[in-house]
């Protein structure tokens, strides 16, 4: 007779309409029993529209009755918040302080390198006024869910991906809120959002050091923050004061990524630096925490950028600072 | 015997301590009245200490007794805030709702070029969260003034300068502050600085459509904005969201500017295009305003705003952009 793992392995292969993850994926799965050839299934209603439960009712017992010895399978649905179903590992802010320093580009480049390497990987966009991400990934539809809670929609590489720009008509839309409003939207994307069972959840922070990152360290269980910044001196001022404000707020830093670094001349492949000497060891040493890598300007990556396909990027640059980037959470994570 | 046009022009080289701009362009003489071989003169005491008042009184007597058939000077103060002495024929924001793509470069370009010729003018730095104004002027000093004012310190090229890292103890010092605290002193910076006779008051934002840029837009008197943006998708797509904030604010959009527009190979002089295309004519045609200026990606203006030296800066680009400005400025001015 199937036991309790291979039926959450058969519920592993039903898709949840709109999301695109499994149920078990999803953390929907809330008690499984067994016995005298019947199962009984309780599956969380969280996000889920009154019809995509009966399709998933339907479903869910069309293939646990396809199990060894299964001859009944009776599935109900019980109430569970979205935070209450969320099971996460780890929450990784990246934040500059400065703006345009390439924060989006970092989150989204962990966020690729991490689901490549087969982590579940989650991005919360918690620029509200400036969002990048779905652009980024060419991702435009809205997210599916219901009054119970929202279902991030999937990248290519499936990624899920929330961001305030998948709730607007045009993504080019403005959105001129305050700071409260800004604070609770995105308490609304950590708590109704529907992430399900993420190794990491990566939140990409807006500039500055005011409400929006104040809000996500606050509220979310950060295992730490990653700081972005470019080689000028003036940005790694601006970038100096997220530093501090990540110490204050006894956030750890877990790492520091320079961008636009160099840029490799097309024709002689000389080296230029376009906005001054790094400033990678000495960011490194103000943070108290390892350099992770130095990116070029890259036209291409740009446009891929632009294009929404920053999934198809790729390069040694990218993979060192994987690889570095997990050796980091490693240490001492939470 | 003196005219009161003549003692105008001697208390114009009366420099106010602190300020070294003096009591006429700080807007501090109130009255004057001639008879009888006596002055009679009021000065504001708007963001003077007891002692500068001291001083001022002694030193505006000398000067205006020094005038023909002047025996007598009596020089008085009243009360008036700085709000009410201001007198600023054009306030300006440079805004772009994205963060890295040159609104403080732009700021200080417009000033440099327009102190350059002859207009007095001032830089609001409405950044407070990342503050990039007082390091690109070279600017450190605390301002001067009273419990009834501040005065804004001077750049090498008399450009008045107030930005929230002249109060902080060291400029990489975080502001982590929600909204309305932001919002405060983004008013403070406009009714309690003694800005005095300016043309020209530029706004630099921080990026974003939140608090700070709806408190400038709500509270200032704007003639209008200038919107930045650099060539790639992404930035101009957030950049949108900015155009689309002025719009709905009703705040005329007097011109845009690109920036990182290009890149001059060093030896061949060849432009490469780092972040795509430029999106000059397209962002011109959403804004609905002219495109004032396109400057390249270039290192020595880096190096320069690195230093506080950007009031070295010069080039063709620069020129046309300042007369584009202008001549934009004065199309339906406000």
């Amino acid at each position: 007779m199937a036991t309790e793992e291979q039926i959450r392995e058969s519920l592993d292969q039903v898709l949840v309409p709109g999301a695109m993850r499994s149920l078990v994926k999803l953390n929907l799965v809330r008690d499984i029993n067994v016995s005298d050839e019947k199962a009984s299934i309780a599956l969380a209603s969280a996000a889920l529209s009154p019809q995509t439960q009966d399709w998933l009712k339907a479903k869910a017992g069309e293939v646990v009755r396809g199990l060894d010895g299964i001859k009944e399978a009776e599935i109900g649905f019980v109430e569970a918040s979205p935070k209450e179903l969320n099971d996460i590992r780890h929450v990784v802010a990246v934040m500059s302080g400065k703006g345009g320093v390439g924060k989006s580009l970092v989150t989204g480049l962990i966020g690729l390198s991490l689901a490549r390497r087969g982590y579940e990987v989650g991005i919360l966009d918690a620029d509200i006024t400036g969002p990048s991400i779905p652009r980024m990934f060419g991702i435009s539809g809205r997210p599916a869910g219901s009054e119970t809670g929202i279902i991030p929609p999937l990248s290519k590489a499936e990624i899920e991906i929330m961001s305030i720009n998948l709730l607007l008509p045009h993504e080019d839309d403005a959105v001129i809120w305050r700071g409260p409003l800004i604070a609770k939207v995105i308490t609304q994307f950590w708590e109704d959002v529907l992430w399900g069972k993420l190794d990491y959840l990566l939140v990409d922070l807006p500039p500055g050091t005011a409400d929006a990152p104040l809000t996500v360290m606050q509220t979310l269980p950060l295992s730490g923050v990653i700081i972005a910044f470019t080689p000028q001196e003036l940005a790694t001022m601006v970038v100096r004061k997220a530093v501090q404000m990540a110490q204050k707020m006894n956030i750890p830093i877990k790492g520091v990524v320079e961008n636009m670094s160099y840029f490799l001349l097309p024709d002689s492949g000389k080296r230029i630096e376009l906005f001054g000497r790094s400033k990678g060891q000495e960011m490194a040493k103000a943070a108290g925490a390892p350099l992770l890598g130095q990116f070029p300007i890259d036209p291409e990556l740009a446009q891929l950028c632009d294009e929404g396909n920053i999934e198809r990027y790729d390069s040694e640059e990218l993979n060192s600072f994987a690889e570095a980037f997990l050796k980091a959470m490693s240490n001492n994570g939470r």
